[in-house]
């Protein structure tokens, strides 16, 4: 399957991961061997908990940027799928700790694992998984790739305490949200990319700042039109993996725009309804309205658009094959989730 | 200071760290500048918490091991001095997840950062620390103590879940009680210890295997140590420090032990009490009384100096200078602290 025989713009969005699933299918069933295989322990709510979460899907989104960076350097290797395995396990723990923190009951769909083996086996089989993904990296035997994802894990938690910090400040500005979100989730998107190019082999150095900068502005992107999402995106159909956010009061791009555009009565609204404490039923459902009236959503989705093309731009000296093809597809999917 | 003028077996205890405080003077000071200067983030909440902790003091047993096992092995370098301050990050996380898990309310006789900042910024910042912890051993540029690191951070955390999924087990095996330990506390100590070898130089990997077996040992002798103390050791003061882990219904070997030698009347006894919600005022000194009169609580102790020794023993192969004595020394203090 070539660019020229199966032009990405023309493909429906839906396909595009089925594709990509497609051209990595051996890197990819390596890789989810080694997600069960490095998180066997016999002590077992650590591989009950861990398969849980893992075996409940998601997109695989992150190792799958790692691998496609690698075959666009130079092709993947054991150490890629290594590597690619450990992005996901520091993902996996991010998400276990996020649980907790933000006292979520559900998430990928299913309940959240808190709720099935409590906080205390959360928080510590996300420490478990986290210092597997370091084990698993030392395997790959670079220290960049180590001090590339390391830096990262700790920009990772800065930004989420940083969110912690801000919460409940509706006055947060644009910029002070963005540096959350690089933080909180471009940095791994980045470090995955990065590390992934740099695992192709020394050859591959060359390119590392280029997919650096790609997964950055990739991960901005996806955030943002997460963001976007859990107000409804431009369709605002309220379901039930809508207004996670506003229940507990975090400042997103879409309230940030929409507060900003509204009256001083929307603001005095967006101020009282960020305080989690003082939100009611239909509070939500008002939130949309006023996202989607001022032009919040689709302002917001532009943003998302604008870092995805960053994020191709970022590709240009790439080699032009279907690799480089394939992450140009991933931003567009990213922004495509959205409408 | 040498081990022939000033033998430590003379020395009275409490002088044996303020020694070796003295001997790794200049190690010492470039380690806590590394605590504070490795815990800045622009997110304020990271250093304040992350230096409340760490000033709170502790006794930087974990650090000192590894500064001394690189003496003792030809030297400490300014790698040495990263890795020390990794060793005591990782310690710190681990501190921080553990207050919340436990939902302790004291820590190193302050208030846990948990009831300063909340449970949500001590497991954040636990994985800032942590993740800081990788990069600055990143930094001594040995893939062999990432390795040896991040396997013993798996394993603590493993050994943290096994003891919540025994917790009010009062069956506990003397062998599953070991095992526990020795993951969740021996692991940091010998990983310090071994690692702390290998950082002095090429040649002293010859002698990574017997520090991992002194730090092995000696972090079971700590922790039994502890677990005794914690029902007041030999002389059962009931202070503010006493009865922790009865309150948190954990099995632990003073515990193990005087219920095997109990009456059926004494282990109904701890099969209730053991179950912290059928715990009462009075029964702590119970316990300890129980604890005391089974001798308990000297068997105990006896545990503890048997791995004080195995920990000795297993220094013999090293070169006979004041960094072994020291070595030696700091298993005696470990046990000492029982009397």
């Amino acid at each position: 399957m070539t660019a020229q025989t199966n032009p990405s713009h023309e493909a429906p969005f839906a396909d595009i991961v089925e594709r990509m699933q497609s051209m990595l299918a051996d890197d990819l069933a390596a890789t989810e061997a080694l997600l069960v295989e490095r998180a066997i322990s016999p002590v077992d709510v650590i591989p009950d908990l861990s398969g849980y979460i893992v075996s409940a899907g998601g997109k695989r989104l992150r190792p799958m940027i790692t691998l496609i960076a690698a075959h666009a350097c130079g092709g993947a290797n054991p150490g890629t799928h290594a590597l690619a395995t450990a992005v996901e396990f520091i993902h996996t723990a991010t998400l276990l700790h996020d649980d907790v923190v933000d006292d979520s009951d559900l998430r990928r769909g299913k309940k959240a694992a808190k709720n099935v083996w409590g906080n205390n086996a959360s928080i510590l089989v996300g420490d478990f998984l986290f210092a597997r993904a370091f084990t698993l990296m030392v395997e790959t035997g670079s220290l960049e790739i180590l001090r590339i994802l390391s830096t990262a894990s700790s920009v990772i938690a800065e930004g989420e305490v940083h969110q912690l910090a801000a919460a409940s400040r509706t006055d947060l500005p644009t910029e002070e949200y963005l540096s959350i979100i690089e933080a909180k989730t471009a940095a791994l998107f980045e470090a995955a990319a990065e590390a992934g190019a740099l695992s192709a082999g020394p050859e591959s150095a060359k390119h590392a700042d280029a997919l650096a900068a790609y997964g950055k502005n990739l991960g901005l992107a996806f955030q943002i039109v997460d963001d976007a999402l859990d107000y409804g995106g431009t369709t605002a159909v309220i379901g039930k993996s809508v207004g996670d956010d506003f229940r507990e009061g975090k400042t997103t791009l879409p309230v940030i725009i929409a507060r900003r555009r509204g009256s001083a009565e929307d603001q005095a609204f967006w101020d009282r309804v960020l305080n989690v404490e003082q939100q009611s039923e239909s509070d939500l459902a008002h939130a949309i309205h006023l996202i989607r009236s001022t032009g919040a959503a689709e302002a917001t989705i532009r943003e998302a658009h604008a870092y995805a093309n960053l994020a191709k731009a970022a590709l240009r000296t790439l080699p032009d094959d279907e690799w480089r093809r394939a992450l140009s597809d991933l931003a567009d999917f990213c922004v495509s989730r959205a409408h």
